[in-house]
């Protein structure tokens, strides 16, 4: 059994690679620099297509032709990894609630991250809530799991690319973001210290 | 069985909405109106506390508690369905590939669409690589599904926001929303004619 994923730095493969570590999983790690249009090589296109980063091989699930499944998208990635490696589907609404948080934290809180007039008009509602969500702990399972993994991730980023933004109002948001940041494996994937 | 979808116009529920009518899935719709502000009243907030639409209730899964499974996000009530009632799980690789379009289309495609700087940057690299996968048939095991549900969807948000882009370097790209928009159930959900 074995894991690669294809990452390189300020890529989003920083979420399954920083799941696998906290979860021990193991993975081979292939750095692509972007800088020099690794990714758009050869080389990697036969891997994903798209040239897009991360993508990850999984050589023990098998795809239709019997080949090691390959998947980009660090959601998609992962939801996999906490149903084939995680161990978090307990049962069937699991599942479906780790999606829920995965395309939250890529979609609707991306979106609300990144793009200028969504961040006024949306994200104070969108951290008003998660301030609640969070406040009653982990999002699925009362465990830390994929579904924390990407909305921390999301939730860190805006530290990170916007370090005055005021979250005061946002105590558990903030608190959140703290911890994170002080977790030896996320410290250990984001270069930090 | 009785599955609900929260939507309205003008909001992605149309994803989930086609995806059923299309498979002859039974469903209520419950349409609400963002005009009159109606997903943040309190009546919704008790189906979706961060008042987003779509949002779906499925009696037939429940939640840790015992009671109906709630969702919210498009792509996360996509994969629900494909897995729950749409019967698209052959092999485990199948609902991995089907997360990594619906995550694929709702942040990948939907930055390069709706954000200016993304769209002149990514979207031609993204047209030019969904045009050749696109050429060979449905994304999943051969037949129409929640993946390419979702990535027609917002195919067709292309000539529904940019009439007159151009997309003619794309001839597998222009069909597939021709032939969305011709499609009898995509009409009906979209007010079409």
């Amino acid at each position: 059994m074995a894991i690669t994923l294809y990452g390189g730095p300020q890529t989003r493969a920083s979420m399954p690679r920083w799941y696998m570590e906290e979860m021990g999983i193991a993975y081979e790690l292939v750095e692509l620099s972007l800088a020099e249009g690794q990714h758009l090589k050869e080389d990697f296109l036969s891997i994903n297509p798209f040239g897009k980063l991360p993508a990850m091989k999984d050589d023990s699930v098998v795809d239709a032709n019997g080949q090691p499944l390959v998947l980009f998208e660090s959601g998609a990635i992962l939801l996999h990894l906490a149903e084939h490696h995680g161990n978090e589907i307990k049962r069937p609404c699991d599942r479906s609630l780790i999606s829920q948080w995965t395309h939250f934290a890529n979609s609707t809180l991306a979106f609300a991250i990144f793009v200028p007039d969504q961040k006024a008009k949306t994200l104070p509602r969108l951290l008003t809530q998660l301030n609640s969500e969070i406040a009653k702990g982990y999002f699925v399972n009362n465990k830390w799991g994929a579904a924390d993994c990407a909305v921390s991730s999301y939730l860190a980023y805006i530290k990170l690319f916007f370090p005055s933004e005021d979250l005061s109002a946002y105590p558990s948001v903030e608190a959140l973001i703290q911890s994170t940041r002080e977790r030896p494996s996320y410290k250990k994937i984001m270069g930090m210290g």
